[in-house]
């Protein structure tokens, strides 16, 4: 079974280090593009200006070996399960981004806000929100 | 950089075959038990009965060659972008599962309501949803 990961694109945005991001992208996310990578770009088709998106990254820089946290970082938070925060240090460092699309200035590229991941993030999927479920 | 997902455990459901399976959770997803491996138990410390949890899976029956789908599985649907849907054939066969938390029957397994992924689907994350963001 092929359990690479695949970069179907990244984020360019003016947040450059982990530490300048906030924690979340309605906690001070910046507007941001996704830049899909040509051969992927067939699968970007049907994406619509003010569309609801889930975006998820590879947060590249996570500590994959992190099983424990203190939430938000701080010593006072109690230490728990990774699986119950949203650290990005985590067995898989995936991050979930709820957005919006705000423009799309060419068939690859996609400018959605609030975004709180950094500038060079891959790109591992995007899916539409299913407001239906609640979702996602 | 690693790219190669890690699988933090197996779901066990009485979905057995895909095509079984609905197309999302609230269509008729069954409660199943997620079925965490042992080395990853402590990461899933601070997780209780009654969470709304967002459960990531590794759909690994998904074709990662796809990039347009008819939605839905229907010819009768145009072929669009898999981005803008939920198809489980995509460059990265991401599963994305809002799920409640019915039981905790040991420290490595947790009974879910409503999951549409089958018996022996790995699982690669799980976050919790955070209401204030209206979240995933």
């Amino acid at each position: 079974m092929d359990r690479s990961v695949r970069f179907i694109g990244f984020v360019r945005s003016e947040l450059r280090r982990r530490e300048e991001a906030p924690k979340q992208g309605p906690e001070g996310g910046l507007a941001a593009w996704l830049e899909i990578a040509e051969r992927f770009i067939d699968g970007v088709e049907g994406i619509t200006c003010g569309d609801q998106i889930v975006l998820l990254t590879w947060l590249h820089q996570g500590n994959r070996n992190v099983l424990k946290v203190h939430p938000r970082g701080k010593e006072e938070n109690a230490a728990t399960g990774v699986f119950s925060t949203r650290s990005p240090d985590r067995p898989n460092p995936i991050g979930l981004h709820r957005v919006t699309v705000l423009e799309i200035a060419a068939p690859n590229r996609i400018k959605v806000y609030p975004l709180e991941a950094i500038d060079g993030t891959p790109i591992i999927d995007i899916k539409p929100v299913l407001p239906r479920l609640g979702d996602a």
